[in-house]
């Protein structure tokens, strides 16, 4: 999605100047070092939204006393393959990608590893923890509630948020195979860049406050579920997986009970904001040769299918490491309020 | 989906019939138990295309050798967490229904179960073994991969098959929260009802041969991915976590590799299908109690929330659940050469 008025600068630049806006704010080493992490990781693959625009956001509530400065992680054990962690109502972030580490300790022993996460917060793009589990050999699953955003199928009203399914999966060569997916069909943000632009929406992307699917983006006052006015309850289903592995099982909060990420006057209680990690280790299943083996033999029949004229065909994840290729080298975009704010 | 010509029958007595013509054709009593299950649960609510109609191609395959007559399970204890299932080549529902106790017997000591099958076949509703665990009180997901038959977003030739994803949660009162979804937006059998119908097809369902999306269900010659033509990327990629799981982890058969479950020459070679089950048990996260209040609360709230003029919201399972007390009340609804195969 374009930014209007990007400027761009090197990540190295960036990284510094979120490091001290993090630092100033008071939010601990710890919890700002994965902070950033999963904010670059969305930054460089072109997930503008869930990227380095989210540190003047987490500096307000970190000031605010949302979120807690120093959290301490607590850690229990339920099962030879099973845990939670209590993210200490710290940045989400920091909770997420020691689930990610707790699941793959889990996982070498038992198979698998399934860790719940409450006490926790926004923790930015979902796809960055599947992505640290596949990075260390490990087909990985991530997902979390968010704010209701989303109308159930022939709903007329906010009931789940976007509800991202993140999937990664190690690959012989190269990057991981990589799937982050909100269950709407388009995140917010593109209603608020096509009001900006005065430009349609797509056809079964939004809805009225009365639920009346419109393309008018100055109309549009929530999401419709992935699958459209025809197939929306397979999306409506598929992000009440995510409420059910997010807050279901780990006794968290729901998707329309969150105190508003944004615009709300209490930026002082935590949420107690839900996620799932599922961490499997391949060499307890056919092994791992013969996995690796076979999702490369996979990609490349993948890869090399038959194409419709005037499309690419790609796997998932493939966008994605393409603009980070291009921003490693041209610089990440940001949008002037991020400018400002990071001081760049 | 309507079927033509139906004559309705009371559950008992197709449920008799199956029977007979199972064990004519040679199906040991557990493997042909477990598919009768697997059949009459799709018969019941309103899956057709997975219900008792698949009798005569298992008897034709059992027949053929493609299905082992009397399979001997093999199940390879993995990991505190993990198990290996192997089918035998037999009816693919009884390695799937087993996989489901040996991931429940896991779960209640792992807290999680991931099991993976291969030497199975065709397993009918994959819907049918995530309610089994969630019938037992475990948070339940099933998946397996299928014949190719799917493009792939901006693709021009079947890739992936149907492939669903089941998930089922046990609720405090009544039947499972259930979602059994293929992640295309349509079955096959779509396309075929309404070539015979001569009714076009929705938009953003079906392609012709060379990837072009059509209505025309004479022109169709592949599905496409839940999303469409705009956010298909998002329902390939759902398929893809699918052959991930069930074909990856468990070293079997790749989509577009199988031996054409339909219309090919060879019925005498077992298939090597994999399937994947993971069972989680919800008192090894916030304990059972607390989930089962928590989805109590979810539902009621999903249910009573606001709906849309002229449409009606559901949770997923509540439009099975009534097809099925409709045809255990008023019978199952059979096409005429079902009906004659049965000997009804």
């Amino acid at each position: 999605m374009a930014i209007e008025n990007a400027r761009t600068f090197p990540e190295f630049l960036i990284r510094e100047q979120v490091e001290a806006r993090l630092t100033e704010a008071g939010a601990s080493e710890a919890s700002r070092t994965a902070a950033i992490r999963a904010m670059i990781h969305a930054s460089l693959v072109g997930v503008d939204s869930h990227g380095v625009r989210l540190t003047e956001h987490y500096c307000r509530m970190l000031g605010g006393g949302r979120l807690n400065k120093t959290p301490q992680l607590g850690v229990e054990k339920r099962g030879a393959g099973s845990a939670m962690v209590d993210g200490d109502h710290g940045l989400g972030h920091y909770a997420a990608y020691r689930a990610v580490d707790v699941g793959i300790e889990l996982a070498q022993e038992a198979g698998v590893g399934a860790v719940g996460i409450k006490h926790s917060s926004h923790l930015g793009a979902a796809g960055a923890y599947a992505l640290a589990g596949a990075e260390k050999g490990f087909v990985t699953f991530a997902t979390t509630n968010t704010d209701s955003m989303v109308a159930l199928f022939d709903g007329a009203q906010k009931f789940h948020g976007t509800n991202p399914l993140a999937f990664a999966a190690p690959v012989p060569e190269g990057r991981p195979w990589l799937l982050d997916m909100a269950t709407s069909s388009i995140p917010l943000n593109r209603v608020l860049l096509h009001r900006s632009l005065d430009l349609p929406l797509p056809q079964g992307v939004a809805a009225t406050a009365d639920g009346v699917p419109t393309s008018d983006p100055h109309e549009a006052d929530m999401l419709l579920p992935l699958g459209g006015v025809d197939y929306g309850y397979k999306g409506a289903a598929l992000a009440g997986v995510a409420t059910l592995f997010s807050a279901l099982l780990t006794g968290t909060t729901l998707d329309p009970d969150f105190i508003p990420m944004y615009g709300g006057g209490d930026i002082s209680t935590p949420r107690n904001m839900g996620h799932f990690v599922l961490v499997i280790d391949p060499d307890k299943f056919a092994g791992r040769e013969m996995f690796l083996q076979a999702i490369g033999r996979y990609l490349e029949s993948l890869r090399g299918s038959r194409v419709r004229e005037g499309g690419s065909v790609m796997a998932p994840g493939d966008r994605e490491w393409a603009v980070m290729e291009t921003r490693q080298t041209e610089g990440i975009p940001l949008d002037p309020d991020t400018v400002r704010f990071l001081g760049l």
